[in-house]
């Protein structure tokens, strides 16, 4: 692996990374909350869900339940766990817990960080499948637990 | 991002990746190729499905029947594409091509690298099918095609 700086890397470097939550979110109406932010690596905007960092002395539902709040505004629900995932268990440490929320509701504005410039839309679950099967999203970590939810399995 | 050497990386640190590939193999009997490889960054070995690099001058089909064929000894059959994904669009350039290769054959022994050490199993579709459902497999790029491919979304 080769760093910007050029050093090369030997084959053990592993990467420290928090760990990551992501929220698959359906409103009491039945839609699927997604959102588009621009994602440097790959230089594209696709369609996401929800996701975030685990802070300090978090537990992850307490991270997915106050990115959902931050990131699109809504709340409440019921909550349960999906997906337990690593984006490569050879050279990253961390895990991503997936979220499924259904009957959230919108309780507040956005409240993002300086950085984060996130549009929030609302989509009916069909459409989202039907862009799962089309490869409309691209992030393994998201695309899992959208084909459990989808699948049952 | 804190490296190991405790520098700390701002976000717009970019990892350079080559393309990768995994493949999804059914073997002429119907049953699926599973492998089993210590993962460094989260010091567990689980079961998996064959992955690899694409290497320079190489097409992603190419390097996936090559794949197939050093870490199983498995080749021939039908192949096609089943999803293109990104571990991380924030942070790795790279994209992994998932192939789908049914009615394969056992062609040859393995011909891993000095630092492979690959178990290959054969598994029952439905046997694979549940332990995607149980939660067994912990790499999203793989879990992507798995359910792609039960789920036939």
């Amino acid at each position: 692996m080769e760093l910007p700086d050029g050093r090369i890397n030997p084959e053990y470097y592993v990467l420290e990374y928090p760990t990551w939550i992501n929220v698959t979110a359906i409103t009491k109406d039945g839609d699927m909350i997604l959102v588009r932010q621009f994602r440097h690596a790959l230089g594209q905007t696709n369609f996401e869900i929800v996701a975030g960092v685990v802070e300090k002395g978090e537990e992850p539902l307490e991270a997915a339940k106050r990115e959902l709040l931050e990131e699109a505004g809504y709340g409440g629900g019921e909550w349960k766990e999906l997906a337990v995932v690593s984006a490569n268990p050879s050279t990253t440490t961390n895990l991503t817990h997936c979220f499924l929320a259904t009957g959230v509701e919108k309780v507040s504005q956005q409240h993002l960080d300086a950085t984060e410039d996130i549009e929030v839309y609302l989509f009916k679950k069909e459409e989202v499948k039907e862009m799962v099967h089309k490869g409309e999203f691209v992030q393994s970590l998201m695309l899992v637990p959208l084909l459990k939810y989808f699948s049952g399995i």
